[in-house]
């Protein structure tokens, strides 16, 4: 398959969306409003709701009909990056190339950017009322709001924060990051088939298919901030180094940590191997992540 | 009614409820936990729970059914507490009479609570669905969500930011505080009754009394900060003033505000009346608002 085109295709029709549930600079507090959209529009793989897209598909469903919930695991994305760019935080004053949120509209605002899209990301979950059964669309804000918090995303941030500058287990980091992105990553794979009616058994391949492809996003990423190209990457190289964050390049060198990437991204593969063709999207999908710029 | 005598056997549910739903501190990441108990589980006043339980049985549903959705509601509340208070925002040291969330925990810890507080609360509004119809609950995540952030307390926080230290009009200040405060109050008076099978015409009376409870109880909040008791306000008196923020004693002088303050508890208390009997503790939490302590 095509994969380039697809993503092509993927990524316009997702931000067509946002540019739709994303509140309108003409409205008030238009600075709000021109923050959120700063971070959100700025272009990004946009990963997170591509998987969604992709998971519908693999079951049958289509993209179109999960594009709120896409937009959602977008915005909760970014409001994470905001988050994380914030001087109590990372301290970043630039994020792909451009400045980061709070160094356009100050600390306070984006603070509260992060905040807005952390509550509009699940008026999006529901607002898909009229295309999916309601305990389908409950069952999505169940799953989405835990891999947001403390159980997933935020709890992982807590724990990287806490291992810096120390030394720490394979186990432990292979830990901190399930939460950190890997939870995210797996609500996103699964979260689309769940809504376009996906079977138990489709929903457990992807849930599979999430924690693998949640770890080689991970190993890649780590790899990339040791060897990457500084404009791809978005960021300075070497980056997690400068502030003693734990890595797998770190703890296992980079040879090592790229064989355990693509071990991760073969499984990933693996997992959804039962769903047939539809699910052909999701594999090419775990084969770039790892290899995209290695 | 004995109200203060409703108001803690709620309260004492609430709690209880609370304690279940958070994360507990033994498990990982612990000081997570503790920053996200220290702060939710400080002594308050439950406004908003209440009216959530007040709201089902105003229409002939239980307090123990909305439990979930209640202890979300003061999850969300508490979000806002800690992240106003952080050195970007307010820079509080204090909150009543305790050292404020970044204080003990530091800021990174309390940008991170705040965030995991928000995304429990949709988890928790999601948990409810044994108890209550998926469509209900869906209606429930949508409404809370739209009152949380730009179109409710999140916008609203901004607009009371912008107006600092700048003359605004009557207009604008109601328009500041329906959505700072109002939003979230009024969603809280509705979405009781909305997750306890109320009719359209019973949820349209809540929402009138939210909005006119929402207006009544941020006019006496800013009395207070005026007149008020240090301790039982839990702030120093008179800090709106030294941030320069617009208030209504600013604008109309103290004695005007604290007849708009009745006339929006008296309307407040109206629009309910057709609920009859049921109704009586949100008729009393509405008069007590304005009376507390003036």
């Amino acid at each position: 398959m095509d994969l380039h085109a697809y993503l092509r295709e993927r990524r316009d029709l997702l931000e067509a969306a946002l540019e739709r549930a994303l509140p309108r600079v003409s409205d008030l507090p238009q600075r709000l409003h021109e923050s959120i959209r700063y971070s959100v529009m700025a272009p990004g793989k946009r990963l997170r709701p591509i998987l969604v897209m992709a998971s519908a598909e693999a079951v049958g469903g289509s993209a179109e009909a999960v594009l709120p919930t896409a937009c959602a695991l977008e915005c909760i994305h970014a409001f994470s990056l905001i988050h994380d760019d914030l001087p109590c935080m990372d301290d970043d004053d630039t994020r792909r190339g451009r400045p980061t949120n709070h160094k356009v509209f100050g600390e306070a605002m984006a603070l509260l950017a992060g905040d807005a899209l952390l509550a509009l990301a699940f008026e999006l979950v529901a607002s898909n009322a009229s295309a999916v059964a309601p305990d389908r669309l409950v069952s999505a804000v169940a799953m989405i709001a835990r891999a947001s918090g403390t159980w997933g995303m935020v709890g992982g941030q807590v724990m990287d924060i806490e291992a810096e500058g120390r030394p720490i287990s394979g186990e432990w980091l292979q830990q901190i990051h399930a939460r950190k992105t890997g939870a995210l990553l797996t609500a996103s794979s699964v979260v689309g088939a769940l809504l376009a009616g996906g079977a138990e058994e489709q929903l457990e391949r992807l849930r599979e298919y999430g924690a693998h492809v949640g770890l080689a996003f991970q190993i890649a990423d780590d790899i990339l901030d040791v060897v990457g190209d500084e404009e791809k990457i978005g960021k300075p190289v070497g980056s997690d180094q400068k502030q003693d964050k734990a890595t797998y390049p770190k703890l296992y060198g980079l040879e090592r940590s790229l064989a355990m990437a693509r071990t991760e991204s073969t499984a990933a593969i693996a997992a959804v191997e039962p769903l047939g063709p539809s699910a052909e999207p999701l594999r090419a999908i775990a084969h770039y992540i790892v290899e995209r710029d290695l």
